[in-house]
């Protein structure tokens, strides 16, 4: 299993279309065979930091996911509505 | 239900002793009433970047989690092995 955590900053006045868009990704992504958990959480002191928290089988399910339509088509769209690149980190459960 | 990303940046060569320190505070953060999950996870490119994360009742469960013994002492000892401050973001799932 590995987890996936990608926080966004989003553009004040983009959350509501960020979480729009986020929403068909995460429906999306659920549906794939190797998905084991997808979800947006927002900060709770900032509403403008979305983050992705997402877990999958393995590195190779992951690749797989990031070549799909639907990851290629939304993922750009996210990145308009943010002030700057997302913060991504792949990992390893450790303890 | 909460969910907490906390995201280390360990010294180099202290990432083992940060590990051990980690498994104690996960071991007793386990044992709390109102804790979900409590994990620590290694970033897959830089074994440096460990990040806990945690899911908790509500605030006020991770707010008596802080106060407790294990978590102020392990914390201040956490704190000693890292390079910089820990990137702490409190979220609650949006979809």
């Amino acid at each position: 299993m590995i987890k996936v955590v990608a926080k966004g900053y989003v553009k004040a006045g983009e959350v509501e279309k960020f979480k729009e868009y986020a929403a068909e990704l995460v429906k999306e992504s659920k549906k794939e065979e190797e998905n084991i958990s997808y979800g947006l959480y927002q900060d709770t002191s900032n509403p403008q930091i979305l983050t992705f928290i997402e877990e999958w089988k393995d590195q190779a399910a992951l690749d797989q996911h990031m070549k799909t339509p639907h990851f290629v088509r939304i993922f750009a769209e996210l990145g308009k509505l943010q002030e700057k690149e997302t913060d991504i980190n792949i990992y390893n459960l450790a303890i």
